[in-house]
């Protein structure tokens, strides 16, 4: 076999493992690998090959034979990241693990569930419902991502200020490493003090320093009554320090989202719809839950006392459909305007998020581009979706860089990362190479080389090693 | 200058850096160095120097010395750790970062803390606590331990049900590497998905990857009441098995701490007073925490309820002072009776505490050696006295690691991990080595590699990547 290659010798030996209906090499059935949620035809690329195997024994199996054969590695979940992570950009086998999707245990004692990666994490939130318990991690594509890809790029979604982000949930991975190697990190136990802590190495390494196969999750007990509530400020600044004032005054709200008025407008028009207060409104939108009702409406009614403190100019209790309505259209109002935008994922420290979508403003008027800001302004996690609208695609390609850089150059200024909870795959490895401290990028590369050697997983994501000579670009 | 050595002109060097009443090498400033708080003389190693710097610059400049000079450093905080982890066992400089115990900062808009590390953890919780704030990290040695060897421990402590062990609460560090570069990682932000996150590697590191000089810990609103619960069992079983019932009914305690009856018994001695039940019983004490006095008399209930149902033998609502007092003397109480005793760590799931303890009463009587177990049971963290009371040394250190081999062995099988929190140091080094999975381990020895090449920073700790050629053992 020609070393490193995607040869018909190689794909015949995936056929061996897996079961020839199990690799995929026709154009139909690969085009839904070329992409992820990024929309920008600039990242699709078509796979040469797809193949599914059908539990650690198979990945195992196959991760050994591109090992041997030096051949690149993309492992994929369900293809719903925003950050070009899972797409064989410089080629190889795409290993997709879409049939490993068991719920392997709920262990009701010690508050466990034990998954293997495919499984969608609305199916596992379901699940565990059903036996009254709570699957805290919940990214947006909840309905069709998969555990093992919330792992890998460590998720976020609106209910990290109470429960935390995926990383949060793990109890433990077992992961197959770049040269085949299957390895069991932390467990049923909640404590753990034994040596280096690997696992939260692979939680967010986005595929590129091995694959996942199983997850063992952290449950809590149901919370039984939730409110939701809607908030509107004439002032982003007013709107968004009643933030620290709920949580000073010892409310853990599930989450705290927030849109400006320039994202609000496009969603009354998606919706066709009066929205509340939009001429001039800024949402915030505060979900809490408990265990007790009275409790529920205490807090409701503190949080209503503090945002009137805080100068709101309207304040809505009400059914979660109608207070979510807006947010949930967000992005579809952003995509039905412009099928081609860049969502970027700043995060801040939550009191500079005012500053940050000021000169987000500023930016705006400057390169008359559209960017509409809406987010999880309970962490500091900021969504800005810059519009190409009718722009050219080369001229698209031309300013989207250089907003990319003002907007990244402000938020380390303001002691933020480029990202909070998309990740970096190949759409920001290059920005995090210019961004990142050199000291820690060095870091960074240094655990790259050091666990994948041959620079075969996943190459050319998160951590470019090898920039010198990319197997294309 | 001989490289390698703590030589006369190395000492020189380190006096220029840190001036000349920083650097101690004289034999009665040098002991409280030779060890941390593990009793067993075996493991005592006096140094010959220890250097204190006092900002993040000196002690980057300390570890570029001591780096160009091939001389192996040990970092070191309060020197309260349960796993030899800050002696210098191999050799070479101490470096303490006691001067460096400033509050830097207390931002309650973003409710995070930042500190040097040297800060002792009580006088942090302290401080928050004064702005209506809460640290929920809380190892047991609070009043004397340092929030630097807290993160470079991971450690764990009672509150860990509900907050967590410190990696929960950290939010960023500031690190020297062993070439002496200084880096900052993470922040004032919660969330973050922008690169491999080193963050997490360093904490519980024990001091082999580099030295940390600067924390970012995450606050929590100032929980308003308490309420303080023991609970007394005549079968183990039952007690354990308390625990998840109580968190699937959607309480989720502070703490959840127990103690066996062998532990009672000897508590009982140690105060010369009578404690309830203690003929027969085994303890459950529960700590439950909020903002509304009602909820918590509920809750209360409900525990007591779930406590009877479960065949408890008594209920003790009262004082803290009162619920504690027992538990608090534990690890007195053994020391009292036999100076040399060994503390061990496991960590279970949760379930599997009784089968632990059943076994290690089974270990106790085969060997003729009093062990008493006690411990976090809200997280599986088992603690184990195994006393040397009246043994010769020689039979001590002949006897104890068999004992120690059938413990782990068994924690091991019931799918747990050696150590909860305590952390490996050079104490479990070898076990750690022993029991671990090969290829974990062998990732483990990869990072250290490729984070401390020359394997300079606290080597033979953890995890040892030159076994064959130790400086001296």
């Amino acid at each position: 076999m020609a070393k490193g290659k995607v040869t018909p010798e190689l794909i015949e030996e995936l056929k061996k493992i897996v079961g020839e209906k199990y690799v995929y090499t026709d154009a139909d059935k690969l085009e839904p690998y070329s992409h992820d949620e990024v929309t920008d035809p600039h990242y699709v690329k078509m796979p040469q090959v797809v193949v599914l195997p059908a539990n650690t024994k198979e990945v195992s199996e196959v991760v050994k034979l591109c090992y041997d054969n030096d051949t690149v590695m993309v492992p994929r979940a369900a293809g719903t990241g925003l950050a070009v992570g899972a797409v064989a950009t410089f080629g190889g086998v795409i290993i997709s693990i879409e049939r490993m999707n068991k719920i392997i245990e709920i262990d009701k004692q010690n508050m466990v569930c034990v998954a293997e990666p495919g499984v969608t994490t609305s199916a596992l939130q379901s699940e565990v419902q059903k036996e009254g318990l709570f699957y805290g991690g919940d990214p947006c594509s909840g309905d069709s991502c998969f555990i093992g890809g919330n792992v890998a790029t460590n998720a976020g979604g609106n209910r990290a200020v109470k429960y935390g982000v995926t990383r949060d949930q793990v109890m433990g991975l077992e992961v197959v490493t770049p040269s085949g190697e299957v390895v069991t990190l932390g467990g049923k136990f909640r404590k753990n003090a034994t040596g280096y802590m690997l696992m939260h190495l692979y939680i967010g390494s986005e595929g590129t320093l091995g694959i996942i196969t199983k997850v063992y999750l952290k449950l809590v007990a149901l919370p039984k009554y939730q409110q939701d509530l809607l908030i509107v400020f004439n002032n982003l600044d007013d709107a968004i320090a009643l933030t620290p004032k709920v949580m000073n005054a010892g409310i853990t709200p599930v989450c705290v989202e927030f849109m400006d008025n320039a994202s609000i407008k496009q969603v009354e028009v998606f919706l066709d719809e009066k929205l509340p207060k939009s001429d001039v409104g800024n949402y915030i939108i505060i979900q809490i839950a408990g265990d007790n009702e009275d409790v529920l409406m205490d807090q409701c009614e503190k949080i209503v006392e503090l945002a009137d403190e805080n100068k709101a100019i309207d304040s809505l209790v009400a059914d979660p459909a109608v207070i979510w309505k807006s947010r949930k259209a967000y992005l579809e109002a952003d995509r039905a305007r412009s099928l081609v935008f860049s969502m970027e994922d700043i995060v801040v420290p939550m009191t500079e998020i005012p500053q940050a979508v000021q000169q987000i403003s500023r930016l705006s008027k400057k390169y008359k581009i559209a960017m509409h800001c809406a987010g999880h302004c309970g962490d500091g996690n900021v969504h800005i979706d810059i519009l190409k609208d009718d722009l050219s695609q080369e001229e698209w390609q031309k300013v989207l860089p250089q907003i990319q850089n003002e907007i990244y150059a402000l938020v380390y200024k303001l002691g933020g990362r480029l990202s909070g909870e998309h990740g970096i795959g190949y759409k920001r490895a290059s920005k995090l190479a210019h961004y990142t401290d050199p000291v820690e990028l060095c870091l960074m590369k240094d655990i790259k080389r050091a666990l994948d050697p041959k620079n075969i997983m996943n190459p050319g994501k998160v951590v470019s090693i090898n920039e010198e000579v990319p197997v294309e670009e």
